[in-house]
């Protein structure tokens, strides 16, 4: 930020009085501009076909940059004026044309050095009628054992797809009382991703 | 937003190509300036005595608009290179001097007409010297029955309270296999405050 959005003269980066961290603030109009973390909302979309005693999870092959060409779990920045499950529900249909039905708050994942917060819901696909968006060059559905673990394209979405097929092993088993956790981590400072 | 934070030129209020809804975009650079909801982050102090049997939770008399003299819980805009964990306890410092250690998250309260995601940690205080920062007024203990729900805040940390001491009953008559669980809630866009 280099000038005022509010009356256009420079911007300076100094600590505000009563403050503790240095701020913009504008040389004339004295306005300080905060500049904070974003949150990414997305879900996890499953398909559990009882025939074949498989789940499988919808994923984006990504139609832009970063990670172009990786796979992604559906997923976007939060918009005001919608609610944390609205945008997950959003992001959904907008990158996988998927209709589905959400459930609970999955996982929360803070991406420190990107500014960013990423949180999934579980959702279930209503039918196969899904379709790429225009962020998205192929949508697919994956068991575990066809998840191409090297291809996807953030650490938020591996650490989710990881965590849900081992809770999904456990209520199998009989292990966890027939319930989804709800999952936190933090992603090292040090991961940066090669786009 | 009126001028580019860029280039200091006009911004238009418009629908970019290829998007959804209208943007803040440079008339002269082109630049999209996106605007998303924020973070805010706290914690649920708890001091808890077994001798009396009684759970007591940290308010903070707010010195600071909004809704200055309530009460609320230490709580806070989430800083970009921070957690949501360590964004919470630094909030906690801040405001009620307190030393805490900090448990899982608790809640997650959309405030969609504030453009808001609220966020609380369970945390337990370490000892009894805690004081008010520059936006605290006083810095209280409260049983669940001194809680002064007429002058609690915001509808997010009253929320928050209900949950919490639902919970604590629930562990400790049994009902609840001695865990707490995660709530999150969406506040109704129709509710405002008066400050």
């Amino acid at each position: 930020m280099k000038f005022c959005p509010e009356c256009a003269h420079p911007v300076l980066f100094i600590m505000p009085p009563d403050d503790n961290r240095p701020r913009h603030v504008c040389s004339q109009c004295g306005t300080t501009h905060y500049q904070n973390p974003k949150m990414v909302l997305g879900s996890i979309p499953v398909w559990e076909n009882e025939s074949d005693d498989e789940v499988r999870v919808l994923l984006c092959k990504r139609a832009i940059q970063p990670r172009h060409g990786y796979w992604t779990l559906p997923a976007g920045f939060m918009e005001n004026d919608e609610t944390t499950a609205e945008a997950a529900m959003r992001e959904t249909v907008e990158e996988a044309g998927a209709e589905v039905k959400l459930h609970a708050l999955f996982t929360l994942l803070n991406v420190v050095h990107a500014h960013q917060v990423h949180m999934f819901y579980r959702a279930t696909l209503l039918n196969l009628n899904y379709k790429a968006g225009t962020e998205s060059l192929e949508v697919k559905l994956f068991t575990e054992k066809e998840i191409p673990w090297d291809e996807i394209a953030f650490p938020t979405v591996a650490h989710t797809l990881k965590c849900f097929f081992a809770d999904w092993h456990a209520i199998k088993n009989g292990d966890q009382d027939g319930t989804y956790g709800f999952h936190t981590h933090d992603v090292p400072r040090s991961t940066h991703y090669t786009s």
